[in-house]
């Protein structure tokens, strides 16, 4: 069984701004998106979109030693079966001139393509305590 | 352009438990997923997989009156041209012999398939102050 997921729009980064260009068809779906400060982007990684990374089910932390191999769906390794990338973007504009969404970062590659923007709502999306694993304890919240 | 998903796995509801029944090859997968305490899961919304759901750019906030048509990705609609749905849950238990993660909750329908999990982690998932539009401000954080 297999399901199909198209891009919506393209990560576009230049030297002074990271944007997602929506394609035109779906341009009126960001409709009051600026009435959010922030953004969950669901992103294709697609030079992971291979059969060798996408049968990955252990990954070695990176940047790590001493870790012992862990499952795919415990990091956030990116190669996975489904090579879907998932990041917390801050909403900076709105440019419907051009159609895109000025955001502050993502750790997506130029021309990614994008599958789905939803609104950020700490109702459903934040953890005030959550646990994690030794190795992530000591980065900072990036949104702290 | 389209991309292929498949599944890793389905939500499993009944009376007492609410499981993600991981298919055999994958469970490798969860290795040390008890390290953390929540989990990002992607799921499909299989009952929204038909082209007149996955055109919808425009949504009407429920249960509220007054609001005016919202895009699709300023909000959660389940009608979106990629039917994604983004939960984050409380992981309770593994369960090995069964090859299922025991959560606490998910509006997902049994059954749905299940793309992907992600470990959850307080320094890229979380936002401590993120603005929302007017009908969300009253919801109560799930996990505050």
């Amino acid at each position: 069984m297999e399901f199909s997921v198209i891009p919506i729009g393209y990560v576009k980064k230049s030297q002074s701004q990271v944007t997602i260009a929506i394609i035109d068809e779906y341009w009126d779906a960001t409709t009051h998106l600026e009435r959010f400060s922030h953004a969950i982007i669901l992103w294709w990684i697609d030079r992971r979109d291979n059969p060798s990374d996408r049968k990955a089910v252990l990954a070695m932390p990176p940047k790590k030693k001493g870790n012992d191999p862990t499952g795919v769906f415990a990091c956030r390794s990116s190669s996975r079966p489904n090579p879907i990338g998932h990041t917390i973007v801050k909403i900076d504009s709105l440019d419907p001139v051009n159609k895109r969404i000025v955001i502050d970062y993502i750790d997506a590659d130029s021309d990614s393509p994008v599958l789905d923007i939803k609104p950020y709502l700490p109702s459903s999306d934040r953890v005030e305590n959550a646990k994690v694993a030794t190795w992530f304890r000591d980065l900072q919240p990036r949104y702290c």
